[in-house]
Order: structure tokens, then sequence, then C-alpha cells
């Protein structure tokens, strides 16, 4: 008589956005990249994918995923190898202990949920196989820690395996062929610098012209730039955002972040075909924080921007007022400022086509802050009868 | 008793845009660049300037330059610095050859016309200095060479060097601090190659936010990607577009033309703060010429832009109905294509987002070709009273 028991386990992971930028792959098999790369996770308040894992012989002969409530394809290579990679660690956990149930043997169905419009260029693809990796350990009850679990993330999104940890994460780009030493490590967890706060403008975008994954081995194979970003740029980049994180030295952090995001950007136009991410919404965005930050009289906010149109503006919740205040005066009749009692401040000082170009070409905000890592949860998208629950 | 006698000489010079372009100086008060250019000089039925210089003891005691009607400032560095190289070639012919009127020691009037709008970002300086160098040493009856004036044109404004050419002109970066083998020098005449076509797109844009003048010593200090061009991949590029331009390559000519143009916008946006002159309406450019080359299953289309959102793309005249028709189909209600008789073309293939941004954003076209250096001419702007004729 088969077990035709359903054992799941469910966590939700968060998005991470890069102040030092992952872009080119050295190997696009196991997603080894070009360079190391630095990141604050996210609050899960704001932005979070909710994933259950089950399994259970009771689901037929296939594995399957459910986002959002519609099926996704797992046959791609990237969702195989992770359930490989998961599947192997669990078994060797039943090889070595007979009296565990052989779930490594059973099929998986997989439920997500994102807060969060999954198209809207938000790192949907981290936070989403962060959740999947984390909620299948959690389901093989693997011993593994965040930076093995990083690992096998890697593999289904890149930048996946720096949502494996809160607060502030580095992706050692490693240098085996095997891959194995590239993963995902704390730089500094979020209650050392707790008063990050990320303000995102989501831009109403034309429809994204070329993916992420196939941009960036464009730009490797053709831009005369790219080498020296990922060889000499970067490795500078990388040392100054680690000192600045550890000594919470926000000029530092908000100065590299925002070279580091033009230097990457620079090496899309310099592609060829060349890419373009950022439209005039987004210099106005740029222009916007250069005049708050002449406003200031300091260094207070930086932009940041991936592989699409939408703003990451980076501050500290003392300068609260001095950045997201400047910007709801323009904003301010968006979705997303909701919940939390800002002080609209006065524009002056502030390009007033900009902010008439912001105005036009921003459709909502989200005000975030720096957040945990994973969290599991009791809290199931799959019924005690195997089905996935309806939202 | 004085010499009352008004001495006067007039030319008109071209107008000249870089297929690689120059971007930083090594030495701003010689103007001295970092790297090598080429340009392509236009025709001067389209676009030119027309300078007079007159010289006379009856002009006062100062020397004067009147563009367009209105008196421009004299007493700035590089001005000086030409009208001082000049007298001084002057003088020592002078000394050698004691029958010559003492021109040298006389003040000097300047008039000048430019055929196009000064302000529309089209390189006016380039012919502006160009002709002044040209006009004032046609007065003074030089036997310098272009090259010689190309050295002191250089010192007025560095790609006016390259307007002492007609044709294909490289400027060479030199070595010499005192920059005297920084030159211009022709690649080919005008008549190697005389069927390349230029259509410019003049994109109605917001005033111009950096000028290239001190736009370019900002990259040079900040960008981290700005050596590597400058050391190594411009290099590259003037050995293949000399070579290019020698076997009239016109695939090779408009492949580099175009990545060395997406590279010097790459620095410009790796600056900090970022430069950006590309805007939505340039982006739309690009994109349009990408998808008339796939259309036409080769490149017969190169954009290229300088430090403004024009577009400038060149083409051959026997695809001037792949290029210039399909440009047309958008923009044929604007200025600029009167005089040719071009047959429209469908514009299926062409992205119509792209096409639609273009009918919203480009004020007017200029549809010129290769053209010759500065040519002297009877025509003068200065009446035989020494008087400014009034247009």
């Amino acid at each position: 008589m088969a077990d035709k028991k359903i054992y799941q386990a469910s966590t939700t992971a968060p998005v991470n956005i890069a102040v030092v930028k992952y872009w080119g792959k050295r190997d696009p098999k196991l997603n080894l990249p070009t360079n190391s790369s630095v990141s604050v996770t996210l609050s899960q308040a704001d932005l979070r994918t909710h994933t259950t894992a089950a399994c259970s012989s009771s689901f037929g002969n296939e594995d399957t995923l459910l986002l959002n409530s519609s099926p996704q394809d797992v046959t791609g290579a990237r969702t195989q190898a992770c359930f490989r990679e998961l599947r192997a660690l669990r078994s060797s956990l039943e090889a070595s202990d007979s009296s565990l149930p052989k779930l490594s043997t059973l099929p998986l169905r997989i439920v997500s949920e994102n807060n969060f419009p999954t198209a809207a260029g938000l790192a949907s693809s981290a936070a989403g196989f962060a959740a999947l990796v984390r909620a299948i350990a959690n389901l093989y009850e693997l011993p593994s820690s965040p930076t093995d679990l990083s690992r096998i993330a890697r593999q289904g999104s890149g930048s996946a395996c720096r949502s494996l940890f809160g607060g502030y994460v580095a992706w050692q780009m490693g240098s085996k062929a095997d891959g194995s030493d590239s993963v995902a490590v704390e730089v500094a967890p979020a209650s050392h610098w707790p008063t990050m706060r990320a303000l995102i403008l989501v831009v109403s975008a034309e429809k994204k012209g070329v993916s992420s994954t196939s941009g960036m081995q464009i730009t490797v194979a053709t831009s005369k730039l790219f080498k020296h970003r990922a060889e000499v740029v970067v490795p500078q980049h990388m040392e100054m955002m680690e000192k600045a994180i550890k000594e919470k030295d926000f000029e530092t952090f908000a100065k590299v972040t925002m070279m580091d995001s033009n230097s990457f950007h620079s090496v899309c136009l310099d592609t060829f075909p060349p890419i373009f991410y950022l439209n005039d919404v987004s210099r106005s965005a740029i222009r916007v924080v250069e005049d708050i930050n002449k406003k200031a009289g300091k260094i207070v906010a930086a932009y940041t921007f991936d592989a699409g149109p939408n703003a990451v503006i980076y501050f500290e919740e003392e300068n609260v007022e001095q950045v997201a205040g400047v910007l709801k005066s323009a904003l301010g009749s968006l979705d997303g400022w909701q919940g939390r009692d800002i002080k609209v401040q006065d524009t002056e000082g502030v390009d007033a086509k900009a902010v008439q170009v912001l105005k036009e070409g921003v459709s909502r905000v989200i005000l975030t802050s720096v957040g945990e890592g994973p969290i599991r949860t009791e809290e199931s998208l799959i019924a005690e009868n195997g089905e996935p629950l309806k939202k």
C-alpha cells in the first residue's frame, strides 16, 4: 500500500536590489557570473514571494509549479537544475537514515504567490527562485545553510542566490569551473544598518525589449568596455561597497551605488546592437535625485536601475522627508504612499521639467526598507487534500 | 600718412560629423585630445559658414567678430590663440619681405554667416573656427597647408581642425606636449567615395544640459571606463575606419560608426554625474536604423550622435530609397526634403512606436552628402567701405 501522505512546507522570500550589479555570465549553464555583486534585501512586508512546496505519491507523475494561479513550465534547464540538486541532497539524507520517508522520489507540487505585479520589472525571479529553493529545502528538512542553498538558487536565476539572506548580501563570483564557490554570503544583517529605506518608482514602460538573460550575453560578446568593467571597475566597487556597508557610510554607499548603476547601463549601451533600459523617465529620476542631493547639501539619496526603467532610490530614515518628501510632492497622488505619514516638501531647487516627466511617467511608488531573508511560515498555499488554495 | 586701405578675403568652410568621436582633452589649453578621431566633411551646399576677414588701420584698435549680425566676444583664450598664431605667421612673412604691407599689426574685422541655425547642435563651432582661420590665412596670403592651419584651428575648437579638409579626415592626436603633431590629415578626398550621403534628423530638444567642453573633462576625471575607450577601443576603431574608407567598405564603415557613437555615449553615461545626450527620440532613431538594416538584409545605414540628440544617418546613394525613403514616409511633412525626389517606401518591418516617437520629436531634416573643404570666394560680407553688409 503506497503512502498517499501529503508532505508540505512553506516560506516567504524577499526581493533584492543590487547596488553593485550582476551583468554577464562566464558560464551560462551554471549561471556563473563575470563579476561579484552586492545587494540590499528589501522588506517582505512590501515585496515577497510566498511559496508552498509539497510532495506526494498522489500527485501523479510530474512536478508542477503554479505562480499566481497560472501553471508554469518546469521543464526548463534552470528549474530542473534546482529540483535535481535539492533531490540529490534529500536522497543522501535518506540513504544515511532509512527511517526517513523517500520524499526525493515523489513528484513536487509548488504553489507560489507574489504580493506585487510579476511583470513590473521588480526582480520577481530572484524572490521566486529563492522561495522555491527555500521551500523545497524546508520540505526535505535539509540541514543546508543559506550559502549552500544559494549555490542551488543561483542556477535558477543568478540574482536569486542573494535573496537567501536578509540585510546586505554579496554574491562572490568564485573561480572554480563547477561553480561550487560562486555563492552568496552576508555582508551585514539588516539589524546592522536597519535605517536603510528604498523608494521604488515604477515606470509605466513600453514592453521590455531585451531580457536580461540574453542581453547580458550579447554584452559579453560585443561590448569593448565590458571586460574592463568586470575585471577592473567592479572589484573596486565591491571593496568600497562592502566597507561602506560595514561602516554605515551612506555617502560612499550612495556614490558607489549610482556609479555602478551608470557603469552597468554604459556597457549595455556599448553592446551592439545597443541595449537601452533607461528612458526619459529614468533620466528625470536621476536628475531629481541629483537635485535632492544638491538641495540637502550632501548625498542623502542614491538612484539605481536594474534591467528596466524603474528607479530604486535608497536613503536613510533620518532623511525621509528630504528625499521621499520631495518625491511625494510630485507623485503624492499615486498608489504606494499609504501607511507612512511623510510630510510633503517643497520642490524648490528641483528641476521642474524633470518633475513633470516623473508625474507623467511614473505609475506607482513602493516605499520599503532593508529587510530579512526567507521566513518559514505555517501559512500554506496548498490545502490538506493537496489542492492549491484559491486566493 | 597712415594707409587706410581695407584688405579683405573670404571663404566658406564645412561642417564635419565624426564617425570616430573626439571626447576628452589631455591638454585643455592647447585642445590636445586623448584620442584620434575621423570625420566626414559635409557638403557646403547644405551646411556652411561663410566668413570674410578684413583688416585696416581704419578699424579702430580692437579685433571684432560678427556672427549672423551679432557681435561675439573675441577676448576668449581660444579665439585669441587663433589670432595670435596667424599674426605670427604673417609677421614672419613680413619680416622676410619688407615690401609686404604690415597686416599683422592691423585690427581684424571678421564677419560670419551660417546657412543653418547656429544653436541646433550642428557642429557650428567646427565650421566657424575653420572658416575664421582659413579666411584670415587667405587675407594674410599665408602659404600654410590645410594641415598647418588645422594646428591653429584646433586651438579654437578641437573638431574645427577636421573642417580644413573635404572628404574623409583624420585628426591625429599626436604625442608632443606642444601639440605640433596634433593635426588633421586627409584620409581620402570626397571624390574617392562621393556616394556617401547623410540624413540629419534635427530633434526638437530641451536645452543642452552639459556643454561638450566641460562635459568631456568631467568624463576624463570621473569615468572609470573612459581610459579604456581612449587607449584601447578608439585605436582599434581608427584602424578599422581608415581601412573601411580606403576600401569603400560601407558595412565596416557603418558598424564602426555605430559602435563608436555608442562607446562615446557610454562613457558619457559612465561620467559622474552622468551626462545624457541621447533621449527617447534618439533611441527611436537607432531603432529605426536597426529595422531599416534588417529590412534590407544588410547594413545600409549607420547612425551617429554628437553631444546632443540629433541623429546623423550615413548611407550610400544606391540605397537612398531603402534608407531616406523609409524615413521620408514618417517625416515627409517636415522641412528638408526639398530638391531631392525620393520615393517614399513603406515602413513594414519598422517598429511603429519608434516611428511615432520620431514623428513627434523630429523638427526638421537635412539631406546632404560628403563634400569639399573650405572654398575661397569673392563674395564678401564686408563692403568696400569696411562696413559689414546687411543681409
